[in-house]
């Protein structure tokens, strides 16, 4: 072990001890060097290493601090405690806003299963071989061949002009007319969502979303410094639009994120109706609406969900989405359809990364254009639904009872309840251990909820090394439920 | 012309002619459908159209109002001012900080390169042609062959290792010694200074930048909602360190945002002693310094220059990147080395854009250690150098008596002061109707100076064209003058 790696160690171990309480400070870089009798720098990699982990924070010009959550985290017996599937209206606790950090959770989450070449049950991204990625890449070789040079200039915000034609037509081939001249590409939903976000919202503001919710909404809300408020969200329902209603009532929100369609990690499809109604709260209180869609198009059903933007008639849904999810993931090609918003969103796109490099964008809309997407997603589609009841049959099968299992109607991942006595932390970790991931509960809200929780991914082939692996973890939560 | 390009004409006459006056709300979008006759599309169409070319700005929830900067620029008689190439100190006007809205002029101006297709002495980039972009993409094709598909999980932040190895290694030859867990890898330079910045300050705080100084600075300050104040720089010598230490005895200063070599627009090389000064100041106050380097390899003399990382000892210098202006444009690879602030700047980066797309990474790593980048850039510098010497031989030629110029020592951008009676934003619309552009001076500034400089670029190869192109700008400066 390096020698920061031991420092990083008997830190975390004195947080454990309570050595170090939350919110204390640390000892600073000159502190620990004199005391451990270790350079600056192998201090300065421990401190690195303990932040990376989350247990400490940096406050600028004032040192680090042991972060809250990790004080609770690593204390003897953080309680286990949580609701079922989603929040059952009635049962969910009064919602307080809260400050958000769960972004070094999910960070260690991917790179393990990097580093340990996992199962990848832990793996928020669908299974790449199932991709068209070599056609892809063909498209985007003709592009560089044909193209004497490419340069900052080409394909500015808002866009690749043909790209951006492409997604108009998929989107009316599906009902959903949109104007091409509010689509702005983005680097991956991931951008599309923050630059919505910053358009409507400024540090220290509310924003509502869904409990459980997918952590990139979070991440987003952590990266501009504002507040987080969840509201009950039912498994087949989604958002419980009482309970927002009363949130609103009662405080300031300033945008409203949520995932309408095949929700991660719920996976439900919400009804025409509620969306409907959502739309019509957040209208009559003038508050924008996020909207994550990246699944759009991995519905189990017979046709494409309608969204919130379906509904929208005062430009108050920015709708977000991308190909990550469905065709190509390491081309980073996102967009939003930012409503009222749109000049703000692209704006900012500009001032964010500048362009969203060309020849990808050129290469995606060369293969919409020639080549056979509906085929790939007809092929998707069947595979990953048949691989949700494989795998919802064998977590069944291998889990103890007290297990429940969620019943997507489209994605790629199932969201696991375990007996209330199961931390789905010590289960990370455990099934780390035997190169196995899995998704843990707590990455889903800002809360101490759903402990006791993990999301599974179904995407990748079912393999008798993939069942020994959910077997492998049945055993593991037996033993400790 | 349409509809909306129509109502957007009419609108910015309104403003010229002072119907709509500064920081005043124009019509709601109903009421100018109503009032014109027009779809609330096309109103929607119109001001997204005023919003680009920085006529009004959009308030949340409020409107759209005419912003100070478009008034004034629209006025009938803006007076010219401003001081010589650089701030001479002390003719210097006393600093005061400042709102930041230059982006939409940067983008209008890089957009008019691009639409009219025109000799782009205007254009902040490289000529592509320079760039070995084919054996590049000879790699990326490479890569992507043998690789059976990629996914986000691979080369998450901070990077792919090979590519950080290979950044390390080219300080390590230029004797700059780094630690390469120091370095994390970002969409070119623009995001790794959005990211430093992120780490250091927060809104509403106040960043010293230079005067005049290179708006990519401006932008990260204006994403934020930062403040800007400008510190007289020298043409020569940089910016007026005495100047910066009597601003930071009179405010509270978040951060400072230099580029030390071959300063855009500038193009000096602060000198060694300068650099350790600057950074020895900023230390003894525990001022972060967000340092662009992305001209590095772009020298004129016989060696790289230092750094300001070259001097620091605090970890307080975050040093900023890419290869965009000296490899490889498109594939926006950048990096940073933040200093104690990295681990904050590695989560920043993966909550911002999550990943830098893997392909490129590798791409660049195969070429920086298979390939001749050294060869390359020995033929680009010698360019650039000759370049440099016809464009000021022809600039004095053909533009009239008070006409001063530049002396690049790096880079390859010109900084021209025009006789103080002509306005570059004229110029730039008169330039731009004959297909050429050039930079209008009032981008490297907050305030309205520099409105009687401007930037030419001569990276491109020199031609009949283009000496054609030069002579007509210098006949427009002629009239104007």
């Amino acid at each position: 072990m390096k020698l920061y790696e031991k420092l990083a160690d008997d830190m975390t171990e004195a947080v454990r001890r309570g050595v170090f309480a939350a919110g204390e400070r640390i000892p600073s870089v000159r502190q620990a060097s004199q005391q451990h009798g270790v350079s600056i720098k192998t201090v300065l990699h421990a401190y690195a290493l303990l932040e990376s982990r989350g247990i400490v924070e940096t406050r600028p010009q004032s040192g680090y601090f042991v972060r809250d959550a990790a004080a609770r985290a690593l204390a003897p017996n953080a309680s286990p405690s949580g609701p079922d599937l989603g929040r059952q209206p009635g049962r969910d606790t009064p919602p307080v806003a809260a400050e958000v950090d769960v972004s070094r959770l999910v960070l260690s989450t991917l790179r393990s299963i990097r580093a340990h070449d996992a199962v990848p049950f832990g793996s928020p991204y669908p299974d790449p071989s199932l991709f068209p990625w070599r056609r892809i890449n063909q498209y985007a070789n003709a592009i560089a061949r044909r193209q004497a040079s490419w340069n900052l200039i080409d394909d500015l915000p808002p866009g690749n002009p043909e790209l951006i034609r492409q997604i108009a037509r998929r989107y009316a081939e599906n009902g959903m007319p949109v104007d091409p001249d509010e689509i702005v590409i983005t680097l991956g939903a991931t951008e599309a969502i923050n630059l919505s976000l910053q358009a409507v919202a400024k540090p220290g503001d509310t924003v509502a979303v869904e409990s459980p919710t997918y952590y990139a909404m979070l991440h987003a809300i952590e990266r501009l410094g504002m507040r987080a408020i969840e509201v009950a969200t039912h498994p087949v329902h989604g958002i419980d639009i009482d309970a927002l209603a009363r949130v609103i009532a009662t405080q300031e929100i300033a945008a409203c994120m949520v995932m309408p369609n095949f929700q991660n990690p719920l996976g439900f499809q919400m009804p025409d109706a509620r969306k409907q109604q959502l739309v019509e709260l957040l209208a009559a209180h003038e508050i924008p609406a996020i909207e994550n869609d990246v699944y759009q198009e991995l519905y189990f059903g017979d046709a494409r969900p309608s969204t919130l933007k379906t509904f929208d008639r005062k430009g108050l849904v920015l709708h977000c989405a991308s190909f990550s999810k469905s065709l190509t993931a390491s081309y980073r090609i996102g967009w939003a359809l930012p409503g009222r918003y749109r000049a703000h969103v692209e704006k900012l796109k500009f001032l964010n990364t500048l362009t969203t490099p060309s020849v990808p964008q050129v290469a995606v809309a060369d293969y919409l254009r020639h080549d056979g997407y509906d085929r790939h997603l007809r092929h998707v589609r069947k595979v990953y639904r048949q691989q949700a009841s494989i795998m919802t049959a064998l977590v069944q099968r291998f889990f103890p009872v007290g297990t429940r299992v969620s019943a997507p109607q489209g994605g790629y991942v199932l969201w696991v309840e375990l007996p209330a006595s199961v931390d789905s932390m010590r289960l990370y970790r455990a099934a780390l251990a035997r190169s196995i991931t899995v998704g843990p509960g707590m990455m889903f809200s800002t809360r101490n909820d759903f402990r006791h929780f993990i999301r599974l991914n179904y995407s990748y082939p079912w393999t008798a090394q993939t069942e020994a692996a959910l077997k492998t973890l049945g055993e593991l939560v037996t033993q400790m439920a």
